[in-house]
């Protein structure tokens, strides 16, 4: 094996500090190379090379659990952990995937954030019942704190005192140089001068005090460790070591050793530069998280100008919108240039929030504001909205209150892979009472609906795809009417083509070749999954007896499994055939590949429409 | 009107403290007579008469957002604004919620823990972009901090900067009165003496220092009012009244009208005693939370000794399971004598926990669990499972992991209505590659169906009612293997009744009334929700072509639609009648009342039948 990246526990041990720091240079090469041909995410990549080396030298991978924490960071772990050859395939179907991932020798999967504590109890548990040795590292962004989540797993473990390193990578607070060492001196030097006079002052006064006054004199001492930038993580019980410098090999392995010998939950706060090591990404925090193809010289993408993305159009339309109704607000979490919610957010600062990685609040918090008579647009992936299910059903839509769900990525996601596929929303929306749920074709569709949107009654959930609609007919638009769904292409046909969405657009293609064989298909637009034009759909069903679905959904619960429903209540006699997607999760590659695999491309969707008819 | 309790705000401050006193033993007596009644929640109702008094004294209830999280100790509030007439009718069908609720007046809806604080800072937003001078008002209970998602809206609280009072009814740090009089103590002389000496010593210090060194000076100034226990808020940056004595009225108000004319972000730290004013259940947690009629003298329960409960067969069995085999772990968020798993927790505390109000973390902790061998059973009720939705996608179904989630209090609730109620678990739990579905239709085959669940490899979502099973024919219960269901009753009937969990009980009820007119039916139990036994799906449909389906779940991704898409796969034309919920939410009510409303008890049903036939 081409032994470059890949290293045990014991080969780091024995490298000196200046091999590790080559070490280091090499995989930050590594990672820009294949990052500036696959795409992916560098600066988070190239923050956590450090930490992650160190990891592997205090550590043993093999039998420790590694958790990161969204895994968006794991690049230098896949390198380090034997993955170097294949590392090119980064992102690519059937490659190396983005994140971490058991099948590929990894201790667990994570795409979504603030998971790492939890999984890190979990492991904790796991490890004192079999009275074993091992322990779990946690690597975890400050970004990842905010959301709730990770706050109830730091309630527990600063409670339980299981053995467990938390290294919080910290590129937020690394501000200059200057501050790092104050803030180091304060936590070092006045830690002990300061604290110790102090404590020994309250422990006289306390002297005088009645014997129960012992429970505030532990409050007392564990409020006097404060001083250090730690605070919250001790007052949640937990040990604390830092801040450090997260680019210093020498430092945290210090750090590291110190925190495993332990033998309590430790919080290790490391200060890193998101971007470290590609001058053009330094300290850049959106724009370099994560990228397309790019030119490693200049930093210019490769991307060929695409058409607009459904998330340009629709930050264009808020933005207007926005300008025209005073009392539509908005908010994002986390995502704001990725949802395109930054320009309001700029523009009108006091309606509109990025309330970072916290999508329950997120969601509650616009629920109060609707309830005011605000008309909120929570701007969220489709994927993420399943950290706020509960807040949609219980504060959203038993309030029946108007607000909007502009779920971005709804579909396949491309390179992200599994975890962000967003292809379950309308299972777990559509059996809500009081939400409706609406999808646009195009463009056009897109700014009529959002119009609509903003006059719709109770709460609508809006997806739209990751990219640009792939619809390159312009059908008429028609006015957005509740429940209303538009025939497309009307003729005698007794096959009709139903799209949802981005659907439509697939419809479409696959249209145009049955019609050069001469074959004549209704296409109807559903425009809403949720409620159905029962109207349009029994006139269709009095001609048209076999029905094609496109949606980019899954098919339990999905478009079709509403088709049918509609079809009992009626009892009609319809052939409904879906080309949603099956019962498995689906992995990464770029879209239109991983669609041919699913045989869910036009190509494929053609040939088993000709065996129907 | 015969006003006792109701008052507005002037009505209220034009009484003396005595009068007040006067009012809060009344509206415990009233309290106290209708929960001996009609069930509810006593102690968290007791515990806030005082709070809930202040409030509606200090501040407009018509006008500033009283928000209740969870709203469980809201029966105060009912009685004070204009309730009193009704307030006899509480939980009863077409009678006063036990929970707030705005077509009662109230400004939410809640019933689901730890919303309070996202709805205050929603409603902040609106009032700041009014330009108006209400202030929302918060009271949460100290329990429901436990949440992530109570800290998600904090750090937006204490960032933000809106006025707002978050009043935290704290009943768990009620120890004795010293400790409280010494606290008090320490917050007041304490936090001026020493804190300001001290501080003059740092600010000193600190002018040897760099001017970079503002920053350090403004994280001490910060870490040393944490003198007072208010330490974790005033770090997220709110401020902190307390700690206070909450059933001490002149001390609550003062305090609110400290916190009102702060114009910023304050917690009220109230100390209170559970059950306050009824001996019996003061200091009690768990027993006196939420009850069923009751002898007000004795404290002894009313209800009439009911069949064993699907919670006690699960607590039993899970034990015995537990005694077996030692893999075997458990979780609950902060119910468990309501999921039974506190005789666990009890006999294996290193195996059963108690994670508080944290869904979250309770399903990926318990993942990280399975993924180390163990096999854990994640005990909680079908709708608290909403709150964990994303956790049991991410976390659970895309790692095919052996976890077992049971889910307590599915289908209707009855008396604690709609924001309980466990009717959306198959909609969106179906949808979940690798996850499985399966439901007990009475208590052998819980037990069998327990049994087999440790087996089950991947994620398994096990589904039983509150209160007992219904079926009252023991029909031989089945060994449980996976995608099997049982045909109960087989017969050349072209009409199949097919049962899920409780539903199979319905469907048998209901198969009587039809037997005794000399109509013979087949009776399905389906076992498994997901995967359909599809060979004996195929041989019922050869013969019986119109099947009815009871199941305690909604119709939109319930049952019947996941027969619907069985029957288009394999193009087979059969009628499906089914006996879910209309999309609509179910309102409070006795369980059995409120189903003859929604027309879905066994007469209506029957009829409905016989319309078909």
């Amino acid at each position: 094996m081409n032994k470059i990246f890949s290293h045990t526990q014991i080969d780091l041990e024995s490298l000196s500090l200046d091999e590790l720091e080559n070490l280091a240079q090499k995989i930050r090469q590594e990672i820009i190379k294949v990052v500036s041909k696959n795409g992916g995410h560098l600066s988070s990549n190239l923050c956590a090379v450090e930490l992650t080396i160190a990891m592997h030298t205090v550590f043993d991978a093999k039998t420790n659990p590694f958790i990161f924490d969204v895994s968006h960071q794991s690049y230098a772990h896949k390198l380090l952990s034997g993955k170097e050859e294949i590392f090119h395939t980064l992102r690519q179907l059937d490659g190396l995937s983005g994140y971490t991932k058991p099948s590929e020798g990894d201790y667990f999967i994570a795409g979504h954030s603030s998971t790492s504590l939890s999984l890190a109890v979990g492991a904790c548990k796991a490890i004192a019942l079999k009275g074993e040795k091992r322990i779990p590292i946690a690597l975890i962004g400050d970004g990842a704190l905010s959301a709730g989540m990770a706050y109830e797993a730091l309630n527990e473990l600063g409670d339980s005192k299981f053995p467990c390193v938390v290294i919080l990578n910290d590129n937020e607070m690394s501000i200059s140089k200057p501050i790092g060492a104050i803030s180091k001196y304060l936590s070092q030097a006045m830690a002990t001068q300061f604290y110790q006079n102090f404590k020994k002052r309250v422990a006289k006064m306390l002297d005088n005090l009645p014997d129960s006054a012992t429970y505030m004199a532990k409050r007392f001492e564990e409020s006097f460790k404060l001083i250090t930038p730690g605070l919250l993580f001790e007052e949640l019980g937990l040990e604390y070591i830092g801040p450090i410098d997260g680019h210093n090999l020498a430092e945290i392995i210090s750090a590291l050793k110190q925190a495993k010998v332990m033998q309590k939950p430790c919080v290790v706060h490391a200060q890193t530069l998101k971007g470290k090591g590609y001058a053009l990404a330094e300290g850049q925090h959106a724009k370099w998280h994560g990228v397309g193809a790019f030119n490693i010289e200049s930093g210019e993408s490769l991307k060929k100008g695409d058409s607009k993305s459904a998330t340009e159009i629709f930050s264009q339309k808020l933005l207007q919108l926005a300008e025209k109704y005073q009392n539509i607000v908005g908010v994002t979490a986390a995502m704001p240039s990725g949802t395109g919610l930054d320009k309001l957010i700029e523009k009108y600062p006091q309606r509109f929030w990025d309330v970072a990685i916290a999508e329950q609040h997120a969601v509650t918090s616009m629920a109060a504001m609707a309830r005011e008579g605000f008309k909120p647009f929570i701007t969220i992936y489709s994927t993420f909205l399943q950290r706020a299910y509960d807040q949609v059903i219980h504060d959203c839509a038993i309030m029946n209150l108007n607000v909007v769900f502009a779920m971005d990525r709804a579909g396949i996601v491309g390179e992200d892979g599994e975890t962000h596929q967003g292809v379950f929303d309308i299972s777990f929306l559509a059996p809500l009472p009081n939400l409706s749920l609406i999808a646009p074709r195009d463009e056009q569709m897109m700014e009529n609906i959002m119009e609509y949107a903003y006059y719709h009654q109770g709460p609508l959930a809006l997806r739209y795809p990751r990219g640009s609609f792939i619809l390159d007919k312009e059908f008429n638009s028609c006015k957005i009417e509740l429940a209303k769904a538009q025939w497309l292409i009307k003729n005698d046909s007794n096959i009709a083509f139903i799209g949802y969405g981005q659907g439509v657009g697939k419809a479409w293609r696959v249209l145009i070749k049955m019609q050069e064989m001469g074959r004549e298909i209704n296409l109807i637009d559903l425009i809403f999954a949720k409620p159905l034009d029962e109207v349009l759909l029994k006139e269709l069903a009095d001609k048209s007896r076999l029905w094609f679905v496109f949606s980019e959904s899954v098919k339990i619960g999905g478009v079709a499994s509403l088709l049918q429903a509609f079809m009992q209540k009626y009892d009609l006699n319809i052939k409904i055939i879906s080309f949603e997607y099956e019962d498995q999760f689906i992995e990464h590659g770029k879209t239109n590949e991983v669609e041919r695999k699913l045989e869910l491309d036009e190509e494929s969707i053609f040939k088993k429409i000709q065996k129907h008819i």
